[in-house]
């Protein structure tokens, strides 16, 4: 992306509509460390662990894919929602590792719940805090089948927890958004703010992906932190709606990841009035902050779709309903012929028709109109009579770039987000494990 | 493709998996003839003229797409299913052109009708047989939405009726095969010979296709001609038996294209004894026949896709239903993370797991067995305890890569032939306009 990195450290600095960068904020009742445990063989930080000291309600939601990590499976195991760490790693996606790699979880969650019992009982309260094994949550990523490297993992815990810290600068949230990262370029963070009742509610999150990007959720890492105070069952109800237009309407290549997941973790130290009912009017403002907060991220992993260097904005109307409108949306946005021509800075519409055609919907071809930008290209089953290619061309050289869709049969409508094809994904992919 | 060219002359080099090159005859009844009217501005030969100077039945099997070619439109209108003459044309798909592309395409009808009437009427017969426009099939292929050049078309159907041989040797079928090619970088031809009873019988097959190709016949054109006399409804559920396991079971990038048509006209001249019944076991010859030559050149597409090094062959056993194993073999197919490891030479099975996974399909992860050429690499959930990376790797450097995804569910299986996705396809693609 030509996105100027050094913006990223400006939140005045909106990135358009790319997703913006924001100055993350401390969330109160969270820690947060990273550290090296050498899983790449460079030093860089690899291992990231969120431990909330007074515990945290948790939501969350994961791939649909019908292999999935390890992590994954702990995580559907877990019971209680109520939580006190999360626990992430890079380089090893846990997945496809067979028994060897449950186990070798399993260690790695018997050292972490030691070393933070040890911890608690270190802290000045005077009390100790028994951390089971059930009160962990893990997330994995990076080369499926590989061999889960719990060794070296579990070497590397007393010094993550060693390294806890109460406070959260943007430095901090920027390091362990960077030790969550595989094949991205940047890390990806994003803040919101709002009220439960009168009480100031923090949002804080980070997200990392950039390949294997697709519909629910592929090869995505998102994790949010607040301080309200929101019981797991109504958590999980806004996470859910909220996805369905944030992170689930991004596409880099149709690829779906086997260890998916989009977390909320809530540790309550806003003191906002207890909320008793999903309706309650007060967690409105929340719902609206959150969906922001999880667009933003979402638009930050399509600008760092691996190689991409333009980013693509597919809005459907007109539609019979919402879903006929995602279904052509993400037809078009999976469509390499469509996501080569935009890398081209051609302004190809027939692709767009033609994507349009295959995505198995009962359009009617002769009302279809596509918008490129503010031009119009196509309708009445032909080229614009507006079309002008020299203006197009144009407009086809800037970094974002809009579609529109309007199938004109009725009002379901939908937005997708991708982002174009280029050599570079090839390169990226072709070599990944080298 | 490391296919040696100079090998496509010589009909006794098999090129292995990907489709075989062999020498084709002519078919009685048949004339062809290609020029150039100049779509290109190069010169090469863009209208290609098969014509039945006695009439022949014929069979289509169109896209699925919801937009489709003026050509198509107009061929879904013919009632009558023994007709006197394929007219194609490449540069230019004739889709999405409005009123002009099917006004213009009535023009080049009309022309056409009135050239072929003519030359009918100076054969040595004496009698001249009115072409009508209802006698002619159409197909277009090339880039979608530019104004279809009917004037340039109209001006070399004179020139193009003249040059109509009676004889089609290699030559004449290698100039036709060449004249309805776009990105493709070969011709694909393809040619079997069967029995009807005591009759030989001849079928003579061309074929392009590059990119768009994907499940139900993305920009595919495929042209079947045979001396056989089978009535058209015959040949209609031949013809649709035949492609689900042929022209249907190939992807190159998933894309679906709106001008896709295979066709088989069926001259009568081998004067086989008469066929009143579908299951007249006299045609099981022909109808295997028929499916070498599809499957054949099905795989030169595939040999032939875009950028592509390598040809893929996914063959998914032990599925509940074909359904299920042609939807996980199509899942791997298309799955770009899977295609560029393919080119990366990297034996990276995580990426075959996830693309299962991603299938949509009921299957069980601890019973997947996956194997790359004879190299069993994934079981129980984990690597296989055989797995060498070095033979894989070795075995990743060959031109034709074997994928066997085992379910182990039941009996079902389907077979998938792509290709590698490279740096030349969004190369191709990028540029395909200018």
């Amino acid at each position: 992306m030509t996105v100027n990195l050094k913006n990223f450290f400006n939140p005045k600095v909106k990135v358009s509509k790319m997703g913006e960068f924001q100055e993350l904020q401390s969330i109160d009742g969270l820690q947060i460390s990273a550290v090296s445990a050498d899983l790449y063989g460079d030093g860089r930080d690899d291992i990231t662990l969120f431990y909330f000291h007074d515990g945290a309600n948790f939501a969350s939601v994961y791939t649909t894919s019908k292999v999935t990590s390890a992590s994954i499976n702990w995580n559907l195991k877990i019971k209680r929602h109520f939580v006190k760490a999360l626990f992430v790693n890079t380089k090893n996606a846990n997945t496809f590792t067979g028994i060897k790699g449950a186990q070798g979880l399993k260690e790695v969650a018997n050292t972490l719940a030691k070393s933070l019992t040890l911890k608690s009982s270190q802290s000045p309260k005077g009390v100790t805090d028994v951390i089971k094994v059930t009160d962990l949550v893990f997330a994995s990523t990076g080369v499926i089948g590989e061999e889960f490297p719990h060794t070296k993992i579990k070497n590397r815990i007393p010094e993550l927890v060693k390294k806890l810290r109460l406070e959260q600068n943007k430095f901090v949230w920027f390091k362990a958004a960077n030790a969550i990262m595989t094949t991205d370029t940047r890390p990806k963070l994003a803040y919101e703010e709002c009220k439960i009742g009168t009480k100031l509610i923090k949002i804080s999150g980070i997200a990392k992906g950039s390949g294997m990007i697709a519909p629910n959720m592929a090869t995505m890492l998102g994790f949010i932190f607040t301080d309200a105070n929101i019981p797991s069952v109504f958590l999980k109800s806004i996470l859910k709606k909220v996805i369905g237009t944030t992170f689930n309407s991004i596409t880099v290549d149709g690829d779906t990841s086997t260890n998916d997941m989009v977390a909320i973790f809530a540790t309550g130290k806003a003191k906002n009035s207890k909320i008793y009912n999903i309706l309650d009017p007060k967690l409105q403002d929340f719902e609206k902050a959150l969906h922001r907060l999880s667009l933003n991220l979402a638009k930050q992993i399509v600008s760092d779709g691996e190689g991409a260097k333009k980013f693509i904005t597919i809005n459907v109307v007109g539609a019979r309903s919402t879903n006929m409108a995602k279904n052509v949306g993400f037809s078009v946005a999976n469509s390499p012929l469509f996501k080569t021509a935009i890398a081209g800075e051609d302004p190809n519409w027939g692709r767009i028709v033609m994507a349009v055609g295959k995505s198995g919907e009962n359009i009617v071809a002769n009302k279809v109109q596509v918008k490129i930008g503010n031009h119009i290209v196509a309708e009445n089953s032909a080229v614009s009579k507006t079309y002008k290619e020299k203006d197009l061309k144009e407009y086809m050289q800037w970094d974002s770039i809009d579609i529109e869709i309007n199938l004109n049969l009725g009002a379901g409508s939908f937005t997708v987000y991708t982002c174009d094809f280029t050599k570079d994904y090839v390169d990226i992919n072709a070599d990944y494990r080298n």
